[in-house]
């Protein structure tokens, strides 16, 4: 199963890391864009060339050192089709590498769209019984509010093309309060439950590790709610955002681990793929992916110290 | 602001509906699929054909009639980067016959991520300062489980170009229950919680009419609840699905409705849109928009019956 083999690579390269390849284009080295807006002008297909190659210079860098990499689909989604067409082909070009793709899509619908949804995301759409060749991610993420009609129909599709889910318990953000900590009759917090219903939904679906395919995303900056939220899904893999530029740090998730099974996989975006204009990495824009590496070592270093 | 338009528009029309477009290509005559699949073969583009000249059909047989679509954009997603430029043609030819566009994306994500969906889906993305000429829906929907930095990015452009949105409160689905009605600590469902932010977040952005900018999706399915959030949210505009093929009739919503503003607006999809498959409208395939015009009809006749 997906998760086994996502588990497997985590323990080869010894770093429970995705990278999250939200590109934008105020970030990207001017060298890149001008190359692209020659040849197009300033359109959605210099965009998705200019984005692709940000991304395939980005994977050719980590592919031996880290997992798995996560595309935030908005950042394709607002340059249109050529945009998304992008997405694809980031998708394709890091499994050619051999990293897992967790598309960070968040939908959110039930029924014929979410099976829609599916097909687009983790399936093979066909047209009048002919598939297309698109190659879609290994995991995508959902959220939640609609219940298990918004995660049923993706099922047949993971058994089918062996893919799973990461549904959202506890965001990284602020206001993640708002919904997901009102306190419930019994006094505990909303995301308890939710954690227990992605708990209960992945319960059929656990792999040789131990591990269910359907796993949650439980942010890194509520390190207690992160912990109490390990020990009640025991069978949960996480997916943990808001490390580096969002706050958390390695020391953050120290009890989150599992041992050599590892139990998570932690996202750092800004923190690798822009890590060459930052003070620490500060270089030449032609060494963004070098920087990218070396960011991306330095998180391994942070997060193994405490695992 | 956008609301008091499409509260105007609804009193012209006297229909309080919304039609949703979401082309399915086992529901589109075969006469259209022929013509695409003949020219372009079975690929991706060959679809974005066939639902465009299919929603082109649709939009012409109702314009007069009903104020709005809402293209299902999961639907045009799956069909890659020509399915997702044919949902921003739709949005456009939509807007050329001047109807109102709801945009069902329910996208779900903070920060920098939501600006981009932002930028996508209500706004205008720009490139190097040069903005794109994409016309994008006057209303987005919106899965609220993240909380306020969920909505907050879109304040800009709902400002910039009058645009609103639509916040997912109680759906129209079985297993809506399964968050959205949680019991919290003083007793109420948890999906009442979230009407009252909804309500909160658009107190700021209530239009001449009385109704704000950020609307609600409540779900004609479940009418006792629906009845009583419209009473706890009177300046909250109601989006209403679930109504005609999921089950909801003209008589479950009674009550719902706010003399002459309405304050809601309800979607039916497939029983208009496939209107000529069913046994009450059942005609020749190329008649497929006059079935859908009378089924609009019929429609607005049962729900006015409980105006």
């Amino acid at each position: 199963m997906i998760i086994d083999r996502l588990i497997k690579k985590i323990q080869s390269t010894g770093a429970p890391i995705v990278v999250g390849l939200d590109p934008r284009l105020d970030q990207i080295p001017e060298y890149i864009k001008k190359a692209a807006f020659a040849e197009y002008g300033r359109t959605q297909k210099a965009v998705a060339e200019i984005f692709f190659a940000f991304n395939k210079k980005i994977i050719d860098a980590l592919h031996d050192i880290v997992p798995a990499v996560k595309p935030q689909i908005a950042m394709y989604e607002q340059f249109g089709g050529p945009g998304l067409e992008c997405y694809f082909h980031t998708v394709e070009y890091a499994q050619s590498k051999r990293m897992f793709v967790i598309g960070d899509v968040k939908r959110s619908d039930i029924a014929s769209t979410a099976e829609a949804y599916s097909e687009a995301h983790i399936g093979r759409p066909s047209i009048d019984g002919e598939s297309l060749e698109v190659k879609t991610a290994n995991f995508i993420t959902l959220s939640p509010y609609m219940g298990y009609d918004n995660i049923e129909p993706y099922l047949e599709n993971m058994k089918k093309y062996d893919k799973g889910l990461f549904v959202l318990v506890k965001t990284s953000n602020k206001s993640s309060r708002d919904i997901q900590d009102v306190q419930m009759a019994d006094g505990k917090p909303l995301y308890t439950h939710v954690g227990a219903l992605v708990s209960e939904w992945g319960r059929p679906l656990i792999g040789k590790t131990g591990y269910s395919v359907i796993g949650a995303v439980v942010g890194a900056t509520h390190p207690e709610e992160a912990l109490a939220l390990r020990k009640a899904m025991p069978h949960t893999f996480f997916l943990v955002p808001g490390y580096g530029a969002q706050g958390g740090s390695g020391k953050d998730l120290a009890g989150l681990w599992d041992g050599d099974k590892y139990g998570a996989i932690v996202n750092s975006s800004r923190g690798i793929i822009g890590a060459y204009l930052s003070d620490k990495f500060k270089c030449d824009e032609k060494e963004f992916d070098r920087a990218a590496r070396e960011a991306a070592l330095d998180m391994k270093d942070d997060l193994r110290a405490f695992i």
